[in-house]
């Protein structure tokens, strides 16, 4: 085979003015390719391809992709009008969901009473509908699932699942997956039963009809979320979008829109509105701001009419502190660092200023009544996991666990979509206890773990203290890791600490999916290495993570384009590079045999019967050549 | 206890003119400490004392130190001079070495043939003397542990392993060590046993005077290993020096000198004299220089002399790559990339080309003759480690380690101290094969890994790859790591690479320590924890691995001195931070029963009885205060 296609020239991102300035452009390295669906024609899943030189003879490479029209040079970005309802089609042929009449109105404390010039500017949502379920109808991924449906969604899903792998295709597999079960191929029933047993959630709020679907569950890639926030300070609002866009164009598959303060519903808008990846939020933040940040003044009507509130905005997955009951506050008395999540510490407080049980506990059917009719999806948080190593694995945290499985249950037969966070800070040696109880006590719903940062010791380095801990996590079962930043208990992540986050956490993803022995994950390992033997450096550079950093390290040095070709680099110089020996000895192998055109098994077989010639007595060692 | 030191005021390195332009000056937020032997009174061992603020009302806390003088504010640094001889009367007064009468002179092929302005100087060794072992005395540190004596050295590393901890100090651990003997407090005579058994290595030629003692074992602290090596183009030899005084600086526990090219014998002189770690090379590398860079013209000569050459400047450890045999090499032709070790590609390519066995291990009887009498200790190369995900524990790799274990044997018959060099690049699922296989075949001899990486997909980052193995593997058993910088596989890292390298290593090590339950390691998580819970924020920048990195990153955005108090950060925001709601939770708990002075346990009985009188039935949970 050999693909003449030249390896894509790099390209900066640009912040285009016009665009109200986000980052858009292909990514470097790689162009965007669609794949139609089959039970669904009008699918059209977005990948990355990365062309190789065209000296490999190899197909180009085909990655995962969640960066939505923003790397797609063809796609008009306007994010004054938002990303085409992709879903609105589906939602609407389905013909399970009805236009609620008179959706909640904007009030100025959705806002936190800001108005005039530190307003942030309302989204146009004009012709906008706001869709809910209909009574007695099909309305969660989850629902029609358990009917025996196929939604369009999880055709998509399950065709992103394969990287434009074919179901024929050899799977390079040896991991130990600790009892999932990944299909080598991923079918759309697959989605569906996965789906209807609750061991993976599709969060994909009907409201959010420009979202990309993209699936979350033991038995899939390992997603990454990150998260951001808006800042004190008003900006652009195209800066908050942008905060978006950046994180997804690094890999980001989920984002939590964790805002505080201000603009929250506004900014908000902006960011679903152009979102191409799941949003989640943790509404307890925004009711909080609407009793004016005093956590005693929190009531149930107020919580209530926030979930309504961004559930009708089109929210994807929803965080609520539920586990974190009364009785459970005085474990936490002799922690080190106490209660850690900020929502978690907000219901502490509450119920102990009330003396009452959490209404999230009391109210939770209530709950899941209103996140049905959207197909929000639970993620159950983890309001008492541990801040630190002292705290790891402790009575408080396994007790809420416990309660997040209850929890579960109750949303299940509601009908709703459940995932569950997880920690947080805990050593090497604790962390695989973590999976164990998740998957003893929540029915295999899907885990969702930030880090777990494996010391304390590494303020600044907290995206590796824990890309440690959420590689390991995410091998043993957990589906979606939440990033670190570097910025970690220090301060907001800027612009670069993101970029570093995603990349981190993505990496770690990828480790877990190789350990697990995900079909498609080797392959772009293989893909690297081949390229990284033939002094590819292109394809070296492109096939990675972040190709322009990878590039910038290596041009410091040897900056030259004839550089790019050149069989070494400056980490070792040319007399001392062991690859290129390796080439060597390879080569004087075929010579031995009149050289051109010998296969690997040739050239195998000629080393053997070099080594075999020459082979020195007493070894214990028998030399086989596979 | 009420410490009133205030915490240091932070300072920045400063690289003073007067000594030749390296890194002098205390670490940020510390000081130097040091504790007197027993046995041996002269010793003086250091640590890194972190003071915490007078509100902790907490102890110091004393943290392992292997940066040598440089950060002593007292020590008068020249590197002219090199650092003092502190070995030299230890070794004078044991009486069992004698000087060499005529030394290896330099010669010009040991310098590359460099010459007038491309020559680096020579350092000026007048009056030093060269040391070699009496015939039939000990001159190891495995001859004195075997004859049962505990030498200077020992009692050295155990007071430096012992954190300053007294030995009556209650052990926090709760680890899992796969069957380590980690004891609670370190004996000298613990340190001697386990040298005994070839457990643990005391790197340290006697001609390395200026070394401050450090172990490497699997019963204490994982160490670090960073690589150093001269730049292409000559600069300063200062500079030279202090990429190892930069890298011992950030915690690096000992440094390999991979140089190659011109000048290497100069420039190691230049290291040696200068450095408190052990210094490891590679010898083939200065023995392919002096042949002119041609694999095949390698001879047994050649290497013998300079390994004769570099034990009497005073190298520390050896990488041998003796178990490249002729007959596993084929083993290597079906590899995604072949043989990425410098040294065993050279020597892959000698057997080949010669058809021959490997001089290294034919001769391996008489190079352990010679590190013997120098005391220089074997670090047994895996030449035929994997360099891809693709090649992780083939027969090659486990065909030569299985060799290692057996020169292992013949190096302790010997006399010799040896460790066994280990991956590379290994999937998460594959790394505890490494380990177990190493125990089972290398008599418990010390691991001493590079990462290994656990994906080859993220070029630029592959120090974050590495530490998620490295972390695991040191967990596993490993005794030393070799840092992985940002730039692996793209070219040579600059002064930050090293920094990154090496607090990313620190980190993982630590993270092994505390999963193998050191009963020194919780301490610094812990304190950590604690100024985190009480917005101690100077101790906690202080108390991290890179204090400067920790406090810019909380200064962009609160830089004000007012903050360093504030109960909150940039991250959460004052209403929103978890941590003071949890204290005010435990304020409120404090007011219930009167306020103030309550202890701990009667803030968590307070807690409690509040929990019992509002609990809710149905709960499964028992609530109980531990």
């Amino acid at each position: 085979m050999n693909i003449q296609t030249p390896p894509s020239p790099p390209r900066q991102p640009t912040r285009t003015p016009a665009t109200g300035d986000v980052t858009v452009g292909p990514r470097a390295g790689g162009r965007k390719v669609y794949q139609n669906g089959t039970l669904f024609p009008d699918l059209r899943v977005p990948f990355r391809q990365v062309d190789l030189h065209a000296s490999s003879g190899e197909p180009p490479v085909t990655l995962y992709d969640p960066s939505g029209p923003y790397t797609d040079p063809t796609a008009k970005i306007d994010i004054a009008r938002g990303l085409p309802a992709l879903r609105a089609g589906w939602i609407a042929r389905r013909g399970d969901c009805t236009v609620v009449e008179q959706p909640r109105a904007v009030r100025p404390e959705d806002n936190g009473g800001a108005s005039g010039a530190t307003l942030a500017p309302a989204f146009d949502n004009t012709g906008r509908v706001v869709w809910r379920g209909r009574p007695g109808r099909p309305v969660t991924q989850l629902d029609y699932a358990r009917a025996g449906i196929v939604t369009e969604e999880m055709e998509y899903v399950a065709i992103r699942e394969n990287q434009r792998r074919a179901a024929t295709d050899q799977a390079l597999r040896d991991g130990e997956d600790f009892g999932a079960s990944i299909p080598d191929f991923v079918t759309p029933e697959f989605v569906r039963a996965e789906i209807a047993r609750g061991r993976a959630v599709l969060p994909a709020n009907i409201n959010h009809p420009e979202l990309e679907p993209m699936i979350i569950g033991r038995n899939f890639l390992v997603k990454i979320n990150a998260n951001i926030g808006n800042s004190a300070v008003l900006g652009h609002v195209a800066d908050e979008v942008d905060k978006m866009v950046w994180a997804t164009r690094w890999g980001a598959d989920t984002v939590m829109d964790l805002s505080t303060g201000r603009n929250i519903h506004n900014i908000r808008d902006w960011i679903i509105r152009n979102s191409p990846v799941p949003i989640g939020t943790v509404p307890i933040y925004q009711a909080l701001e609407k009793v004016g940040g005093v956590a005693e003044d929190l009531t149930w009507e107020v919580f209530r009419d926030t979930l309504i509130e961004q559930a009708e905005q089109g929210v994807d997955y929803f965080t609520i502190h539920a586990g974190v009951r009364l009785a459970y506050v005085p474990l936490t008395a002799r922690r080190v660092t106490g209660i850690v999540s900020r929502g978690g510490s907000i219901m502490a407080k509450w119920c102990l200023a009330h003396h009452r049980e959490s209404f999230l506990y009391e109210k939770f059917g209530e709950i899941c009544e209103i996140m049905r009719e959207y197909d929000v999806s639970f993620s159950l948080g983890d309001g008492l996991r541990p801040g630190s190593i002292a705290d790891a694995n402790d009575a408080a945290q396994f007790a809420e666990l416990r309660t997040l499985g209850e929890l579960t249950r109750v949303a299940w037969d509601h009908g709703c979509q459940v995932m569950i966070e997880g920690p947080g800070h805990v050593p090497m040696h604790k962390i695989k206890a973590n999976m164990d109880e998740q998957l003893a006590h929540c029915g295999e719903a899907p885990f969702y773990t930030l880090g777990p940062l494996t010391t304390d010791i590494a303020p600044g380095y907290d995206h590796i203290t824990s890309a440690i801990g959420a590689a390991m996590i995410g091998w043993f079962g957990t589906a979606m890791l939440c990033y670190v930043t570097p910025k970690e208990h220090l301060g907001l992540p800027d612009r670069d600490d993101v970029k570093t986050g995603v990349i981190t956490y993505k990496l770690a993803a990828h480790a877990a999916d190789l350990a697990k022995g995900h079909p498609a994950a080797r392959l772009h390992d293989d893909a690297v290495s081949r390229a990284r033997f033939e002094f590819r450096w292109e394809d070296q550079f492109n096939l990675g993570l972040d190709p322009e950093t990878a590039r910038s390290f290596h041009d410091e040095t040897l900056p030259k384009d004839a550089h790019k070709t050149a069989h070494f680099c400056s980490m070792c110089g040319p007399k001392f590079c062991s690859m290129k020996i390796s080439q060597d000895i390879r080569d004087a192998a075929r010579g031995q045999n009149d050289g051109a055109g010998m296969s690997a098994a040739e050239i195998a077989a000629g080393l053997a019967e070099m080594g075999e010639k020459f082979r020195v007595g007493g070894s214990a060692i028998n030399v086989t050549v596979e």
